[in-house]
C-alpha cells in the first residue's frame, strides 16, 4: 500500500466526482498529437469533453475521388491533419477521431495577410493560395487548446472551444491587408458534388450566420453556424468556385461578390477583410448547430457571451480535468501520457449533438427536442460496442445511458425500425456490419445502468435485429447463418449476429423475459452453424449448406469476412469461448490456434489487403488495429494458460501505443482503441458486453483510483509491476484472494479495493 | 335601375360578406383554361383561392437550357401547361399562375398502368415513357376541380385541394400493374443541377413524407411534402437518374432500389405498386409546407382529414364562390365569363404561405411564425403594384393588410433591409426593376387599410429607397437619374424610382410626417431629369449630363428600358400626368404622342425584340401585354379629350381578352392584367396608386354589386351600355352629378351609387 499513499499525497482526496474535481493537473498528460501520423487518425485540435465542436487545422484537402476513382491518399487525412506535413489549409470545426472513413470538415477558417488569395493552394508551392507553411516547433497542442505560428503571415493562430462553439484568435502583423477566409467547400473526403448547398446571411459587420449541406458518407447533412467577429471587418466578399450557375447572372441585381450580404451556391468562400495592428487579435466565436442559424446563436451566446480566450480555455481545459480525474494513476511518464492521452481521445465520441435548449435534427431530418437528456451522435458501434461503451457504463454511466436513450430516439426515428449501425449527424451510414447497438443496450441493461425503459430498449433491440432485408438477416433468421452467396462478409455477420443475439437473450434475463431469453440464446448458437470442422476455421457456406470450396484462410479478402481472415474471425465467439474451444477440438488445440495467431509470419501479401493499419499494427497474425481481435489475448482465460493473456496483454500495450506522433498502430476508431488500452493498462477487459464479467489480465500501471458518479471509489493496486513483472501471482478484492480470473461490474460499483501481486514468472 | 333591380332578383341580397355568400352559383363563368393557350401563362387545374397548393397537369418538361445555353421553348411552359400539347406529363402541386418567368413545378404524380416506366418519354412518342395522351373533349376545369382521361392508361384523373393540400382521385380499370409515378426530379424551368436535393421517407405502407431543395429562379428554395394513399400500396420502388452518386453502393446495406424506406439524392424517381379492380379509385392526399415534413402532416391533418373527393371540391368551389360573390355584375354570357375569369385569376396570387399553425420559412431560412397574420409569398411587384394590389384595397383588404404584413416580414429578414422586388418561396430574385412595395404599402397607408403599424411600414419603404447598391439607386440619390452607364435600364429605373418615391410621399403626408414628405415629393420629380426635350423622349442620360446619342425610340433593346421602349416609357410617369403633359409641350402634342401610340405601324423587327407577347397583344405602339403602358389609356383623362380614354379601354378590353384558350393576349402575370380587366370593366382604374383617386373610364358592364368588407355595398351603373354605346355621357353618385374624372377611394368603402350614362357618342 505504500505506493498507493505515495499518490494520495500528491491529490486532494475526493469522497465523490461530483462533490468536488481533483485539483491535481492531468493536463500535462494528454498529447493530442498521438496518434497524428500515420494511421492514427485522431486529430490535434481543441475540443471539449464529447464536444459538438471539434476544432483543428487540416493539413490537406485531398479529395476523395480523382478522376472518378478512390483516391487511397485521401485515407491519410480521415482527420484532417497528418503530421507529416508542412503546410496547415485552416482550421474546421467538425472532425471524427480516429475513423477508418470519413467526412465532416465543415467551415474552414484561414487568417491570411497580404495579397488575397481565395484557393487554398498546394502544399508544395509556397504562396500558391491561402494555405501557410507551419513547423512543430511553434504547435502547441493541448486538451482543449491548440496553437500555432503560420509563417507565411506571421500569424499566431490559438483555437479553444466551448462544447458547441469554435473560439479563434488570431494576432495578427500590422497589416493594411489582413484577411479572414471562410472557406465553405472545403471538406473531409470531398469530392465533386459533395457539397449539396451553402447559404450565408452576412447580418451585419460582426455577424454572419448560414448553413452547409452535404451528401458524403453521411448522405443528407445539414450543419448551421453562427460566427461572430470581436471587431468588425471592414469589406467583404464572396466567390462562387462552381464551373456553372445558371442564375448567377440573373439574380445580380447588385455586385453580389463584394459586401453583398446573401451567399449562396454549391462552391462558397468568403474573406473578410480588415487593417490591423501590430499583434491586434482579431477573434472568432463559431457556433454549430444542427437544426437551424437561431439555434446556432442560441449556443454562441449561451456558451460564449464573452469574448476573453484565455477564461474559455481555462474552462475548457478545467472540463477536461475534471472528467480525466475520475480515474487518477500512479504510473511512470510514458505510461501517463498513453494513460490520459487514451483517456482524452475516449472522451471524445459519440459527440454532443443538439443545441443548448435540446433541440437536434433527427434521422428523419426533422427538429426534435431531447426531452431530459443530452443526445448524443457518431456512434462507430462496430469498433465501440466492444470496450468504449462498457467503459462509459464505469466511467460515465451518465452519459453512457444519454447515448442509449440517443439511439432509442433514433430507432424511434427510423423508418426501418432499427437502431443505429453506424451513425452521425442525422445519418444511417449502414458502415460495417452487425448490430451492435443492441450490445451496447444490453450491457447497460445487464449492468444495471438504466435510467431508461429497459423493456422498450429490449423491444428495440428485438426489431433491431428481426429487419430481414439487412444484409442477410432474413436468411441468417431461417437458416442461422448468412449464405455466402447473399453477403460478401456472410461469415463475420453470422458470428457478429451470433454474439449480438446473445447480448439480448442476457438483457431479456435481466428482465425476466424468458421466451425472449430462450429464442435468442439459441439464436446466440448459430456462429457453429460457420464452423468447418474439417478444417478447424469459420468458413463461408452456401444456402446448400455446403462450405465454400475456394476458400484463403490468411486472406481477408473475399473470404467471408469484414476487417480480419477466418484466423482472426474463428475466434470471434466473445460470448462463448468454452463452447468454440469445444468445436475446436479442446484447450490445447485451440492454445495452439492462438499462439500461432501471435507469432505466424504472414506473407507479404496479406499487408496490402489490410487497409487502416501499418505493419507495425500487426503481431504475427493479430491484427490490433482492427476490432475483431480486441478480445483475442484475454481467450488464454479460458485455457489452462492464463498467464498468456498476462504476457500477450502487456505485449500489446508495448507494442501498439506509444507517445508519440505516430503512437497508434491503427485507426483509434473513435476511441475503441483507446478503451482497449485503458482497461487493459487497469488489468482487466469487457470480453463479452452483455457480460457482467471483465476478464482479467496484466495492470500496466502501478495504482490507480477510479472515482464512481455514485459516489464510490473503486481502487486497483499492482504491486510490484513492472516491465518484467508482468505475470499476476494472486489477486485480492476488498482484501480476499481472488480464484476466479475475471471480477463483476457490480464488484466496481460497489467500490472497493483490487490488488493484483505482479511477478516476473508465471 | 330597372336593370339593377332586374339583377337582384337573381341573387339574395346580403349585407355584408361576412355575414354570409351569394348563392349565386358564379363558378359556371370561371374558365381557368383561358390563357392556357399561347401566352396566357395561366394553368387549367385546381386550386383554392390564394392556396399553397396548385395541383395542374404539366404538358411538357422543357428543360431551361439546352447544351448549356437558354431554350426559348421553356417559356410556354412557365405555367406547365399548353393548350396544344396532346399529352400530360404528370400532376405537380406548384405553379405560378401567368408569370414571364418561371420555377415550381413541385412533386409531379402520374398514374398508370402496364409496364413500369420511370421516365417521362417525348410527346410524339406514344409509349415511350409514362406520360399520356389526353384530349380537351374529356377535359373539365373549373375553380378548383380539373377531370381529364389519361387516353393511354384508361385512367380517369380528378383533382381538386384545400389551401395546403392536393386532393387527387384516379380511376383505374382492372389491372395487376396499376402504378402511381412520383417525379421529385421534374419541374418547371428545370436545367441540370437544379434539383439540390430531395429526400424521402417511406413512414408506413400509405405515408409518404419527405422534401424537394431546388436553386433555379428561386435560389435556394426547399418545399416539404406529405403524402398519403386511400389504400396501402403492395410494394414501391425508387430510382436514382442521377449520373454519379460517389457513395450509392456504399450507403448499401439494403436494396435501395426496391421497398427501401429511405430515399435521398438529386435526381429521384419513386414509384407505388397496386392491383386495381375495375373502376378502382386510388386517390392521395398530398400536403405541402415551407417548413417540415412535420408541418405538412399537420396542414393535411387539419385540412383535409376525410377521403371523401366530393366534399373536399364542394368545400373548395364554394370558397371560391364567395370569394367571387363579392362582386355581383350584369353583364353579357362572355362579358360575365371574363370578368369571372379575371377574378378567378386575380384571386390565386399571392399564395398563403405558411402551415395552419402559422410556421413558415422566413427569407432567412429560419422558421417563423406569423404573429397574427395570414403569411403570403408571391410578390410579383413590378406588375402587381399597379392595378392588383390596389383591387385588393377595395375587394380583399384584410388579405391586402397580411399581404404587406408579410412584406414587412420579409423586410425584417431582409439582410439587405429592403421590402421585396419579386419574391417567392423565402427567396428574393430582383426580378424586373423598381422599389414596388413601396406602392402598395403607400396604397394601404394613403386609402387607410392599416391594420398594422404605418409609421413602421413608411419607414420601411424609406430604408428600401435608400439601399444605394441597388440597381443605381446610389447614383439617382446623387444625381437625381440613373446614369447610363450604371444600368442597362437606367431610364425605366429612373422614372420607377420616381413614381414609388412619390408613393412614399403620398403615404409621409398621410402620416403627418411632412420632412419625409418634402423630400420624397422632390425626389418624385426627378422623371424630369431623363426627359430629352431636344426629341420630345425619356431618354439615357451619362454620367457627365449628356444624354445619349445613340438612341432608337421604338426598339425595346439596349435603350435604357425594361419591358418597353422611349414611346410607352415616355409616358410613364402616373404620378404627375399634369407636369409630364407640361414636359412634352402641352395636351395637344400629348394627345399626339398618345394618339401615335394607339395607331401606330411597328416594324416587323420590334415584334422579335417583344418576349412575353404575341402580336394580338400590341396595339399600335401599345403593348397591353407589358405593365408599363397599363394607365396610358386613361392619360386622356388629362387632356380635353376624356372621350378618348372611353373608346381605348373599350378598345383594349375587347382586343385583348377572350374566353377562349388564347384569350390572353399576354402573361396575366400573377393577375395583374385580370386585376386591369376587372378595374376597366366596372368603370375606373388607379393610374397612380397613393393616390385615393381611380381615374374613371368606360364600364363594360351593365351594373355591379361590391360587397365590401366593411359590411357596406358599393354598386355601379351602366345605363345603356353597349358595344356602340362606349361614351359616358354622364356620370352621378349617389344620385349627384360629378363634375370631375375620377371618384376616390372613400367614396367606394363608404358605399354607394355609382351610375354611367352612356352613349354611342362623344
Amino acid at each position: 500500500m505504500r505506493k498507493y499513499f505515495n499518490l494520495a499525497v500528491l491529490v486532494i482526496p475526493f469522497s465523490s466526482a461530483a462533490q468536488g474535481p481533483a485539483t491535481v493537473n492531468l493536463l500535462p498528460y494528454v498529447h493530442p498529437i498521438i496518434g497524428t501520423q500515420r494511421m492514427g487518425h485522431t486529430y490535434p485540435g481543441a475540443t471539449s469533453p464529447f464536444g459538438m465542436v471539434q476544432l483543428s487545422p487540416d493539413t490537406d484537402t485531398i479529395p476523395y475521388e480523382q478522376n472518378g476513382k478512390y483516391n487511397p491518399d485521401v485515407y491519410k487525412y480521415c482527420a484532417g491533419y497528418q503530421y507529416d506535413d508542412k503546410t496547415i489549409v485552416g482550421f474546421s470545426h467538425t472532425h471524427f477521431s480516429g475513423t477508418g472513413h470519413s467526412d465532416l470538415g465543415d467551415f474552414l477558417i484561414m487568417p491570411t495577410t497580404g495579397e488575397l488569395r481565395m484557393n487554398p493552394g498546394v502544399a508544395d508551392k509556397p504562396r500558391s493560395g491561402f494555405r501557410s507553411a507551419f513547423t512543430h516547433s511553434t504547435e502547441v497542442a493541448e486538451a482543449d487548446y491548440y496553437k500555432v505560428k503560420l509563417e507565411d503571415y506571421n500569424i499566431l493562430a490559438e483555437l479553444t472551444t466551448t462544447t458547441r462553439v469554435g473560439f479563434h484568435q488570431y494576432s495578427f502583423p500590422a497589416t493594411d491587408q489582413a484577411h479572414i477566409i471562410l472557406d465553405l467547400l472545403s471538406g473531409i473526403y470531398n469530392y465533386e458534388d459533395k457539397n449539396v448547398w451553402t447559404y450565408v446571411r452576412v447580418e451585419n459587420d460582426t455577424l454572419v450566420t448560414g448553413y452547409r449541406e452535404t451528401s458524403g458518407w453521411g448522405r443528407t447533412r445539414t450543419v448551421y453556424f453562427a460566427m461572430t467577429f470581436s471587431r468588425p471587418f471592414e469589406q467583404y466578399g464572396s466567390r462562387s468556385f462552381s464551373k456553372k450557375e445558371v442564375y448567377r447572372g440573373f439574380w445580380g441585381k447588385f455586385d453580389q461578390a463584394h459586401n453583398f450580404p446573401e451567399i449562396a451556391g454549391r462552391q462558397i468562400r468568403m474573406h473578410f477583410d480588415f487593417h490591423t495592428t501590430e499583434g491586434e487579435k482579431i477573434k472568432i466565436k463559431f457556433a454549430l448547430s444542427s437544426v437551424s442559424t437561431e439555434g446556432a446563436l442560441l449556443n454562441l451566446r449561451a456558451e460564449a457571451p464573452g469574448w476573453d480566450f484565455d477564461e474559455v480555455r481555462r474552462q475548457g481545459q478545467a472540463a477536461w480535468n475534471r472528467e480525466l480525474g475520475k480515474v487518477q494513476i500512479r504510473a511512470g511518464e510514458e505510461e501517463k501520457i498513453n494513460f490520459y492521452t487514451s483517456l482524452y481521445h475516449a472522451f471524445i465520441n459519440p459527440t454532443v449533438y443538439m443545441d443548448v435548449d435540446g433541440s437536434y435534427r433527427g434521422l428523419d431530418q426533422v427538429t426534435h427536442k431531447a426531452d431530459g437528456f443530452v443526445n448524443y451522435t457518431t456512434f462507430s458501434l462496430w469498433d465501440t460496442h466492444r470496450a468504449l461503451h462498457p467503459l462509459f457504463n464505469i466511467l460515465q454511466p451518465g452519459r453512457n445511458a444519454d447515448m442509449i436513450r440517443s439511439m432509442l430516439a433514433h430507432f424511434n426515428q427510423s423508418p426501418e425500425h432499427m437502431l443505429p449501425i453506424w451513425s452521425f449527424y442525422s445519418n444511417e451510414d449502414w458502415c460495417m456490419s452487425g448490430y451492435h447497438s443492441v450490445s451496447v443496450l444490453a450491457d447497460a441493461i445487464v449492468k444495471g445502468n438504466t435510467p431508461f425503459d429497459a423493456n422498450q430498449a429490449l423491444d428495440a433491440c428485438i426489431a433491431t435485429s428481426n429487419r430481414r432485408s439487412f444484409m442477410g438477416l432474413g436468411a441468417y433468421i431461417d437458416k442461422g447463418y448468412v449464405p455466402s452467396e447473399v453477403s460478401d462478409v456472410s461469415v463475420s455477420s453470422t458470428l457478429e449476429f451470433a454474439y449480438d443475439d446473445w447480448s439480448i437473450a442476457q438483457a431479456a434475463r435481466k428482465l425476466g423475459r424468458t421466451d425472449v431469453y430462450a429464442a435468442y440464446l439459441k439464436r446466440s448458437e448459430n456462429y457453429k452453424n460457420v464452423f468447418d470442422p474439417s478444417i478447424g476455421y469459420m468458413r463461408p457456406r452456401l444456402k446448400d449448406g455446403s462450405f465454400r470450396q475456394v476458400f484463403d484462410v490468411l486472406s481477408t479478402d473475399g473470404q467471408g469476412f469484414i476487417e480480419g481472415n477466418a484466423w482472426n474471425y474463428t475466434l470471434y465467439v466473445p460470448h462463448d469461448p468454452a463452447g468454440l474451444i469445444g468445436l475446436m477440438g479442446g484447450k490445447k488445440p485451440f492454445v495452439r490456434h492462438l499462439d500461432s495467431l501471435f507469432t505466424m509470419t504472414l506473407p507479404d501479401k496479406f499487408f496490402a489487403e489490410t487497409e487502416d493499419i501499418t505493419r507495425d499494427g500487426i503481431i504475427g497474425g493479430y491484427v490490433h488495429g482492427n476490432e475483431p481481435s480486441h478480445h483475442d489475448a484475454y481467450l488464454y482465460n479460458w485455457t489452462d494458460q492464463p498467464w498468456k493473456t498476462q504476457e500477450r496483454v502487456r505485449m500489446i500495450l508495448g507494442n501498439q501505443y506509444h507517445a508519440r506522433p505516430d503512437g497508434l498502430g491503427g485507426n483509434d476508431d473513435t476511441g475503441q482503441m483507446s478503451a482497449w488500452y485503458i482497461f487493459t493498462a487497469l488489468g482487466f477487459y469487457p470480453v463479452a458486453p452483455g457480460s457482467e464479467e471483465y476478464s482479467l489480465g496484466s495492470p500496466a500501471i502501478d495504482g490507480a483510483i477510479i472515482a464512481l458518479e455514485n459516489g464510490k471509489t473503486f481502487s486497483i493496486e499492482a504491486r510490484d509491476q513492472g516491465e518484467r513483472n508482468v505475470y499476476v501471482r494472486k489477486v485480492t478484492l476488498n482484501g480476499a484472494e481472488l480464484t476466479r480470473r475475471y471480477i463483476t461490474h457490480e464488484e466496481i460499483t460497489n467500490g472497493g479495493n483490487l490488488v493484483f501481486y505482479m511477478s516476473s514468472k508465471h
